[in-house]
């Protein structure tokens, strides 16, 4: 079985400028729409930054983006570190829900989504990267488009664990 | 107690050109000398890439570069992955060791360094990265030079689990 993880698509993540972030979230929203139909579980994490007083659980920043499409079928997980799967409920919901299959997506390309990439490769999950459903923001030496271009071509290049990772646009989710 | 992680500085690794070769390779040698004096232990890691037909176990590529020190009373361990936690005996021997600090040093930046350090912080073990100890090489999209000073800045931004990451260069670490 397979599932979407959107990762901290929250809003406090995005009063930072995120590169093409409408674009982005209505990617997001193509595939949430497109996993739903065809009843594989869409998951939620959120980022519970209450110790770093940013993205404080219960406040609107740690609130999901309002422009991305929630239903109530959907699961809702809280992390405290970059990795999705340290110290939270992932692992046992995904063994619950028999995923094998992981389509990740969301921000930051360099932070959440490049430390739950190496997580999932470890416990041997397939794992696909929305190559056009993740971003980040500037960084001191290197662009955004520079950091999610790189990361693009380093996940497809890691030595594969059970199974290599791939990374595949929207348009070719939806058509596959 | 505190250990030296050196990973993949093996002779096939740097058939490739890699940034500040050299220097990274003295830097080390410094390093693991200073380890030995004070009776920490000192862990070569191998990449054994018998599977992709690349540092083939055994093979002159499979080997620690000529150039590094090692003692007899160093530490070896073979893996197949990225990060060297991946089915290896790589925790098992720090707990043997009473490790709860690593070093890590080694090649490559943004593949086997960044695998490990992801690893390593999910285990909650207390990491500095040495900033001029590791090295790659250029990729298609960015310079080598590139690609290590970014992940230098990215390791000390993540978000801690029990411990925040630090990078630190070697002089610092000689002289701490």
């Amino acid at each position: 079985m397979e599932a979407l993880l959107i990762i901290d698509m929250q809003i406090g993540s995005f009063q930072t400028t995120r590169f093409e972030a409408e674009k982005v979230i209505e990617n997001i929203n193509f595939l949430s729409t497109f996993f739903r139909k065809t009843d594989k579980p869409v998951i939620f994490i959120q980022h519970d930054g209450t110790k770093e007083n940013f993205l404080v659980y219960g406040k609107d920043e740690w609130c999901i983006l309002p422009s991305l499409i929630q239903d109530s079928n959907d699961y809702y997980i809280e992390k405290e570190a970059n990795d999705c799967f340290y110290k939270t409920r992932l692992e046992s919901l995904l063994q619950k829900l028999d995923i094998q299959k992981l389509y990740i997506c969301g921000c930051a390309t360099d932070f959440c989504i490049n430390a739950t990439v190496h997580g999932a490769l470890v416990r041997d999950y397939d794992i696909t990267v929305i190559k056009d459903g993740h971003t980040t923001a500037d960084r001191p030496t290197l662009k955004a488009e520079q950091i999610i271009d790189f990361h693009n071509w380093l996940w497809a290049s890691l030595t594969p664990t059970k199974h290599a990772i791939e990374v595949k646009t929207t348009h070719e989710i939806l058509t596959q």
